[in-house]
Formats: structure tokens, C-alpha cells, sequence
């Protein structure tokens, strides 16, 4: 930031009173404009044991395999930003279930929520996001080509905790 | 926001190519600048079967009870936040344990977490966003001056859930 959004006049990095960190300061009217971490919400769509993966059509990591996921938008629950980003990525309508992980990605300055889900239907497709999508088996799974290390610890969690038959939530901090 | 934080330009509300929300976009250098939920982090610090409590000495709410909780900084973990916060607020040291709550606040277009917490030593004080801190027993809650829905849904989950030996995590809406 580099300008003012309330007023364009310049911002400086200035620690406020009462405050313990530098912040974006505007040099006129001293709205003191805040940066926190974005969330992602997504979620691990399963089908009679199968995974809903889809290969990204956008950057970063176009190319790559992720489940469905994405930022967060004012006035929805992470549930529904899981399942609308479900829709979006890959064209399905989900039930989203428990909470499966957390993982701070630190370097991105995102907290990224990852749930269970089910297909409420087996219909699925391709969204703009997406360059194919695809209900794999746990052996299918191309570990070698995921997009982001979250997805990697959400899927291997994921399969861990069912091959255990439980559902726990694990938090994770990438740096 | 009325101005590009990047090059001080008016932005304007509009929908950008494959999105499906108006965002703020800059009518100068074309940058889209999103607005997402922030979150908050905080926990419910216990020792030996008391509960730490804030009555907070800034707005909103001042004057009001809560546990301690704030803005999740860039760089910090939910747990490292919800530490910190305490600290900030209570004077005390605690170490964080399960999640207890995700509440989504709407209208603040705030995600707010709380962790179970205890009180690493006995020591605590009065932060200087506090007015006063103390350690009650369940009894002496003061229910009807808790300054957020989402810190009185805690509290009742962290009760409930003590009461009845388990520790789980409860989702919660606030419109």
C-alpha cells in the first residue's frame, strides 16, 4: 500500500500509539490502515471412496492438482465459501462436513480451512478455474503434481483418518 | 475504499472478467483490490477450574466483559495470536490448547476462533486494553454484560463440554 484509500495522500509504515507494530499510516487524514491474513476455505469431496481433484487452469500453480478451494467472501461461512468454490472449481453441489485442517501459510499471509464433504450428486464437470477434473482412488492420487503443501497435508489426513475410521482436525503451519 | 492504495487513482465498483462479485477496481491502472473476512483469534484461559475475563477499556464495547481475543496478525499462527492477545490483554502466559469455537460475525465480516487455553503460571495483570481482568468461578460470570455473542457462545460451549468431560469444536453463525 502505498497510497491512502480513504483520501490518496501518501501512507507511511509508522507504529501507532498504543500499537506494537509498524502499519500503513496516511500522512493526512491518519487513517491507519490494517493487513491481516486472508482466508482460503476448501473442502475434500468424496464419492463412494473416491476424491474430487481438479487441475488448475490459473495461477499460481496452473498446471497442478488441488482439491476445490479458494478465498473466503464477505458474508458467507467457510462452509459455504467450500462448497461455492466446489461449484466453481468443479461443477458439483457438496455437503460439507467436518472440519478436516488448518494450516497457516505463513509466507502467503492465509489460513487455509479445509473440510470434509460429500458429492450430494455425482454430477460434476469442468468450471473456468479448472483444465479437467476427476473422482480418483487414493492410489491415483498424482502426489507429484499437487498444487500447495496444504492440500497435500488436508489429502494425506484425510485418507489417514479414514483408513482409522475417524475425523480429526489437524492444524499444520507452513513457513 | 474510493482510492487505488497502489497509484492513487478513484476505483470503481465493478464485476472483473470471470469473477461474479463487484469488486473495487482501479479506474487508472486496472489493479482489483478484493475485501475478505479478517480473523480474530482468542482463547478461554482456565486455571484450576476458574476463567480469565476482560472488561475491555477501548470500543467497541467498552466496558464490557470478554475473553481475550483480537486481530490475527500477518506471520503468527491462530494459537501464536490467541497467546499473544492474552498476554496483550491479561498480563498472562498461556499455553493454547483445543479449538472450542468458529464463529462467523456477518455483519463485522469477521471470522472469530477460540481455543481452550491454561494459565502457564498463575500471574496475570491488567493490559492497557483492559479495565479490569479476573478469575471467576462458572457462578460468577457475568452473562449479562459479555460484550460479544460470539465470546458468550464460548463460554457456554466451553462450559457445556467441561461439564460433560469432552472438548469439541462448535460452529456458529451470528447474522
Amino acid at each position: 500500500m502505498k497510497f491512502c484509500p480513504s483520501c490518496a495522500a501518501p501512507v507511511a509504515q509508522r507504529v501507532p500509539d498504543g500499537d506494537h507494530l509498524p502499519r500503513s499510516v496516511c500522512t493526512a487524514c491518519g487513517a491507519i490502515h490494517y493487513r491481516n491474513p486472508k482466508l482460503i476455505s476448501g473442502c475434500v469431496p468424496e464419492l463412494d471412496g473416491r476424491i474430487l481433484i481438479c487441475r488448475r487452469a490459473i495461477e499460481p500453480r496452473r498446471g497442478y492438482w488441488t482439491v476445490p478451494a479458494g478465498f473466503m467472501e464477505i458474508g458467507e461461512t467457510l462452509q459455504q465459501a467450500a462448497a461455492r468454490e466446489c461449484h466453481e472449481e468443479a461443477l458439483a453441489r457438496v455437503s460439507v462436513g467436518s472440519p478436516l485442517a488448518i494450516v497457516h501459510v505463513l509466507h502467503a499471509e492465509q489460513v487455509h480451512v479445509l473440510f470434509r464433504a460429500r458429492l450430494a450428486d455425482p454430477a460434476f464437470g469442468v468450471g473456468i478455474e479448472s483444465l479437467e477434473t476427476v473422482l480418483c482412488e487414493e492410489r491415483e492420487i498424482p502426489w507429484r503434481d499437487i498444487a500447495f503443501a496444504s492440500v497435500e497435508f488436508a489429502l494425506r489426513r484425510y485418507l489417514a483418518d479414514r483408513g482409522a475410521g475417524r475425523e480429526g482436525l489437524h492444524f499444520h503451519t507452513i513457513e
